[in-house]
């Protein structure tokens, strides 16, 4: 394998000079917007060091346990009890063929922004990368603060549960010259009502706000009590990971569908989907009233490997793209807001990639002139958040709505050694732009497709969610 | 900006000489055949005037519309009370900001063609091009006659209803040295038994036939007729807009439910399917008899926001790409005619680009050796007449069937302003061909792959509708 | 035209040099391992020859039928009383037509390396070209066993019925220094239940077990034996073509539909379903504990025009793609088996492009580190063969997947002229690896994507399969 300098170098993925221009002139040094991912507050807030590179790395990423199990390799080198040592050198085997994932781009730009490696990862580099990490792990700039801070990230969202006292946000807050972490909402627990856990997530619920939830109304009360509680703690950002968005039935009433799942039963489909409508409308409406921006991430289809999922739990590398029928739903439900001028700031993901022109078109249809880029086609979300993806949503959100007016990309990640990936986007955004100047597709305009550029990575994003 | 000879120059979108060649001597010159459209024929007959390049160019142009409302421009500027030039103003703002979206070349290769501006519209050159096109619409080849000549078109195929008396094209025979213009029959309000309208409708209907409509038989009769009318007034064309095509339904009769809806009732799905089915077969053998060519429009999910819908009517800019099933139906119901050997030329054209292969596919299910190209997998329409997306539906057709045989371009417009899109089509397809023999996939063969280039761009149409 | 030696030339497909390299060093000398198709075993066994081009090359050859068809030429030169002579030269007149349709290279590709052909075909050059082949059909090397030797063929899957008694398989075997061809299982006749054959079929499969076949015990006892017998004939892969996997129905039971079919009754939908999921989850069971391959062939809508099957039968060039449901069907089916662990090595073939990230991550859900590339994304399969839905199944398996564990190309084909599609496909994947290493997008490595390459072309596929 060659050096790693001279794949990973100055103009990484920029084809022409105009490509290398507007990235390093426009997009290479503003600060990171990072609207939603799934960072932990409390390692934040912690301030948490890292023992090894397996623990920061490996550690809760389920793409590459993914990757490592489709190259057979067994499961106690991956979430298993072998050391992190073994594990690592497992990775290190890996990824060499992994050569064609974003996997393989994503881990070595890590490598190099993060730790300045600049060999690519073998089973003959391994052990000289992993002490060298190791010991850079050890150094105060290499905490959680540390590397968000050598990343240039100035906002990052994460995501919280209703019943989430926020007390590492407040924490977080009181650290000087710190970066600004706020929470979004996320009440999927109360959502997914036939979950066996439901009632006594209630019970959580309960305690939380204080009073009984029984019916309906006291349901809508408690969520009520919570949107209030996160706005006052500095959360402006709803979200919400669904297969499709719910139906509305007119048959069925919401506040019977509860009181029987109280009751312990489960609800039939259409029950439960009426639930959900109703509940997702109170909820949207508020999200409007607030001022917040809500979010749908629509369409993975998850846990598909009960044996593995029943032994290691959800978010370990069993999910997959789905191919549900969205667009009638959406349109419905988003009208439904509309009707009332309800319909808050809205990003829609979706994670199939032949939904792309739906969503995109989508979005189009209730942007209705009071906000620019009201209603997001969002990021190249989750599997498709690499090369092709990533230029697919680009182009998508190009030819079907406004590339000008997109908030641009988040990591949506677990991980605090992802944020390169900003600069993996602003480098596709910058090569696309590039490449068509040299087409003559786009006019040679350098100042003012660096102002598009700088507006995608990061003023737009700064505009939209009021920072 | 730059200067807009340096952007729309000779070889605009052609990275090669081979390409240019291709585009320059086998392209470039050749007339144009519209063959689906929706120009007024009222405003041709008359030879109408513009006082304005709003009046011509904004007004009526949805997807302009669109794209100022997601840029958060104010509905006063886009379809409000604002004067035109305020809303030229608006506009010529709002274009920087569309760029990588089709309107950005389609709006500057306009005003180049058309009005000779070599500038690129932003707000400090709006006022000076506002002015320069004025003056142009004021003389007297700038008539909707005068617009079509100057881009050599030879034949427009409008879109009307059944009762439309098609005195606006009698009129336009008339005039000396015409393009010629043929109606093309498009029962959408026949078709959609459940709108409101339905029953005002059919009394329209009997007003025109001169007999009275109560049973499904008449009906059927009044159809013929209207066939038979267009039919003698050149019409050789039929188009029909549909989610998907209808299912069959065999508890159900058409008999019967034209009855119900004739008392009032509104249908249940099945009962409408059945009706439509029945309905579009009858309608389509009859197509057949006549030997006209039918097209089916299928995939769009129109009027999304009730609310805006509600204030502006429809085709105001708040439709999508919708997600429906396709391929059954369509299957069932050519089939249905095929049996008989009652299938017409037919072109099928798809919304969303996710059924691509399916469409085309399913065309070359019905090719049975007795006309070239008898089933027409259809150009990019609506949200695909795009770069991307012309290429995707060239790339489609040529591997899954014959790009051979392909009748081209149209550009299904409501404005006069719109035919450089031929010119854009034929650009495009030259530049395809002329990198795939830079890249050795096509072999160097000039005169071959010119001969097939007139063929699409303009012979193959010739052929297929007669004219 | 050109001479097709300047078109299909040495570095055919081939865009920079070190794509040539990739392809010539490490691909275009691997012998071939073509793991699935419909050779007639019998033509191999009988070592048989080819009277004329037409016999060997147009006969049963549904693409080229469906190119001429939509070309407009008649049935009589297709599949019709025409002379061999005469058909011939249609197809000749036709193929410059099928410009960018795959038929345009495949032929090409296959006159050049089966006939060392260096003219393009037309009308000018068909009367030599067919000469010239049929003269060399005539000599002992133009037998079926001597084609597949030209094209260095090393294993032969082909695909049976179950009351095959397989004896052409064994004749194979007798001949000294063969290519090995093992059958493939494929039980489509007891699977499609309501086929108005299957009675007749379970009498064929009664005589061929030597037992009665009453109730469903029986019929699975029958299924084990037949699966016994292939296996001892050397069977180690099974192959289903169904439009989606079969859903799991609990309110029905396989034994009385069985009953309900065996008495004359024809299934509804849930009854099917129901007989077609338990019986496909026992049949995978067995190839689970006999270690054999699985592969499914999803989403082919077939024999669309009843006219012309009902005169030509299955198979003769109307099919095309569906847009069925595949996700929640594929993802609990394959859950079902593998929740005890008995999920053999599978394959999985969609015939929508638009499914492409669908499959690819749905592979991903079940492999559990067992076996390197356990659930593979099938090759680019029927009408998405060709370079375009090559380079799509690639990058789409590499984005989501791992090309490094590629079991590759197949021809799926009933021809024995079809075996240049391997070469095809190197280069193609040659040619995008080199497209990427000159992007910068993959490191400038050749021995690692050399390795890479010759894994993809034949040392996985040997492994996978055992050979």
């Amino acid at each position: 394998m060659p050096n790693l300098n001279t794949f990973i170098h100055y103009d990484f993925l920029l084809t022409n000079a105009f490509a290398s221009r507007l990235y390093h002139q426009y997009a290479a040094e503003l600060p990171v917007i990072d609207y939603h991912g799934h960072l932990s507050p409390a390692a934040i807030a912690d301030n948490t060091m890292f023992p090894t590179l397996t623990s920061v790395w490996l550690a809760g990423d389920h793409y590459k346990w993914r990757a490592m199990r489709a190259l057979g390799i067994h499961e106690r080198y991956i979430t298993g009890t072998a050391t992190d040592e073994e594990k690592f050198n497992q990775w290190a085997g890996a990824i060499p063929y992994t050569i064609r994932n974003p996997l393989f781009h994503w881990s070595h730009l890590e490598l190099k922004r993060y730790f300045g490696i600049d060999q690519l990862l073998t089973s003959e580099t391994a052990s000289g990368i992993y002490r060298a990490a190791n010991s850079l792990l050890g150094q105060p700039e290499y905490s959680t603060q540390g590397l968000l801070k050598k990343m240039k990230v100035e906002f990052i969202g994460t995501t919280d549960d209703p019943v989430d006292n926020l007390t590492h946000h407040a924490r977080i807050a009181t650290h000087p010259g710190n970066i600004k972490v706020a929470p979004s909402f996320r009440p999927d627990q109360i959502y997914f009502i036939n979950r066996p856990s439901f009632r006594s997530y209630l019970e959580k619920l309960e305690t939380t706000v204080g009073f009984t939830i029984r019916t309906w109304t006291q349901l809508l009360d408690a969520v009520d009590a919570r949107i209030s509680f996160f706005h006052d703690h500095g959360c402006r950002i709803a979200d919400h990971g669904l297969e499709s968005l719910p139906a509305e039935i007119h048959s069925e009433s919401p506040e019977h569908a509860f009181t029987r799942r109280l009751a312990g039963e489960v609800l039939h489909p259409l029950e439960e989907s009426t639930y959900q409508f109703h509940l997702l409308k109170h909820l949207c409406t508020r999200y409007f009233e607030k001022g917040w921006v809500q979010q749908f991430h629509l369409g993975a289809l998850r846990n598909n490997s009960s044996r593995m999922t029943a032994t290691l739990g959800p978010d370990t590398g069993f999910d997959s793209i789905g191919d549900f029928s969205q667009a009638k739903h959406l349109s419905h439900f988003l009208d439904a807001l509309d009707r009332k001028d309800q319909l808050a700031k809205t990003i829609l993901y979706n994670l199939n990639p032949s939904w792309n022109e739906v969503f995109a078109t989508m979005a189009g249809n209730f942007n209705d002139g009071s906000v620019k880029g009201k209603i997001q086609y969002g990021a190249a979300w989750w599997f498709l958040d690499q090369k092709d993806g990533i230029e697919k949503q680009l182009n998508t959100l190009s030819n079907f709505g406004l590339l000008s007016t997109f908030v641009g990309m988040l990591t949506d990640s677990r991980s605090f050694l992802s944020f390169p990936r900003h600069e993996y986007f602003r480098r596709v955004l910058c090569n696309l732009l590039g490449q068509e100047v040299a087409a003559g597709v786009l006019p040679s305009d350098e100042a003012w497709l660096g102002k598009i550029v700088s507006d995608v990575c990061y003023y737009n994003a700064k505009a939209y969610f009021n920072l």
